[in-house]
């Protein structure tokens, strides 16, 4: 039998309410490398200018629990042994690992590349792409943990690449004892990566690869380079200090050392190829 | 009868001497929008990594010209009212205006959109994508001036967004007779450019768009923001100084006052999705 790797398209914008994580979505896909086996893209409804409806805390709540399951239910129909899910902000990675968890069990460790813990519930912040690995824990919104049948196991998570955390996340990352390696510690070396892999026996790996773990000034498709933003808009959040070749050196010496069976690019934010795209449409002579 | 838009991609790469032309112009060409009409698409050869052939001092003469001679027949083929071109470098514009001119006379001005002239010849510099306005003209290698049979006059010429030019242009731009407007006067009016069509009597309008006529701290997928490049690597040459919005507010005001035959967008070179795919080619993953 020979295994099966599904790609999963997800270009889901509301968990960050940001429309443009559609259109990273789609440009991500385009510069992937093709594609063999099963594919599948989860509907997301176009943004239309709406007011974001807020649910029990969370923005676009009923949306994103719909397309959640709605990955789930595509993931299920495939039964694959990995995927590569192709986002979308973070929280499309909630059916995926959710998936791999079931799968693999105690044997599956996530590897968490991330400048952010993503561990804060609606009680905290109303953008539902900082509560998924909170979610895949257990911790948070109801509807959203019955989607991960079997939690995640804390010594069998590992975050990469943060720096530092806001107040709200201190304590709930003591809670649920979460370890991790800052950016600094990997610049050089995958060796700490290696040594919990190592560590904690972990023959299964899931890699979530938040790209805003990424330097902003070293790469300009992420959050922080909104060309409309403000100058203080981004103050007190943490900022990626990674750079791309590390990440891929990083992802390079994991796949050596565990069978690499979920991989989720996420909160890609092209913003200059958003503008040269509209700018475009806007000629008369496209038109013509 | 209707009208017809020809559009011609042209992921020529060698007038630069720089492969990752190839992949702006596929990327260009997925950024457009929709086209129903002819589309055709000039074949380029891959980059191998081998060193560049000189002849005459040109760069990948023989290539070039042979891709310009391909371009001119497959517009030659569809006898089109109009002509969107997709680059590639620069000098992909040599058939479509080569044409537009033939076909248009002295009823077609030009409107060169550039931070650079594109004056020169093979004295001066052996990349032919710094040539084409000069063969346009009459001035340059004399095998690719025999492809513009009907030569533009410099009068219904206008370079837009040039701020300065270097030692080797300033006698050239003298001895064409050739005009421009700097960036600074079209920052907040298109009135400069609105003047010379009407002086002119310009009824259709060629436009070359030359995207680094951007500011490149504005605009990220620009020669200037190559990553690997050495802090001097472009000392003494002219960057662009021009905004998106303002480009695309001069582009919307001259399709009012004249009928737009001709765009070429050229010169995109989008470093960090270049970055992207290339990290995302390399992963185990990705291949399983």
């Amino acid at each position: 039998m020979t295994s099966t790797t599904l790609r999963v398209n997800m270009p889901q914008w509301q968990g960050g309410d940001e429309p443009a994580y559609r259109f990273g979505a789609e440009l991500l896909r385009w510069l992937a490398p093709p594609h063999d086996g099963p594919e599948e893209t989860v509907a997301v409804p176009r943004p239309d200018g709406s007011a974001p409806p807020l649910d029990q805390g969370i923005k676009w709540r009923d949306a994103l629990l719909a397309q959640a399951r709605a990955a789930r239910a595509a993931i299920e129909r495939h039964d694959p042994d990995r995927i590569v899910t192709l986002g979308g902000d973070c929280l499309v990675d909630l059916a995926p690992i959710g998936w791999l968890s079931r799968k693999y069990g105690d044997r599956l460790g996530v590897l968490w590349i991330d400048a952010h813990p993503d561990v804060m519930s609606a009680a905290e912040f109303s953008h539902a792409h900082a509560h998924v690995l909170g979610m895949l824990l257990g911790r948070g919104d109801a509807d959203f943990t019955a989607e991960v049948p079997v939690k995640l196991a804390a010594p069998r998570v590992m975050i990469a690449g943060m720096q530092g955390w806001n107040e709200a996340e201190a304590p709930i990352l003591k809670e649920l004892g979460l370890r991790h390696i800052p950016a600094t510690d990997l610049a050089e070396t995958s060796q700490p990566v290696l040594d919990w892999i190592a560590r904690e026996g972990i023959t299964h790996l899931a890699v979530h690869f938040d790209l805003d773990v990424l330097d902003p000034s070293h790469f300009s498709p992420l959050l922080f380079n909104r060309p409309d933003a403000a100058t203080d808009a981004f103050a007190g959040i943490e900022q990626g200090r990674m750079r791309l070749e590390q990440v891929v050196r990083l992802l390079k010496d994991v796949s050596a050392a565990a069978d690499m069976v979920g991989l989720a690019i996420t909160e890609h934010l092209p913003w200059d190829m958003l503008r040269l795209r509209n700018a475009l449409a806007e000629l008369p002579i496209m038109k013509a």
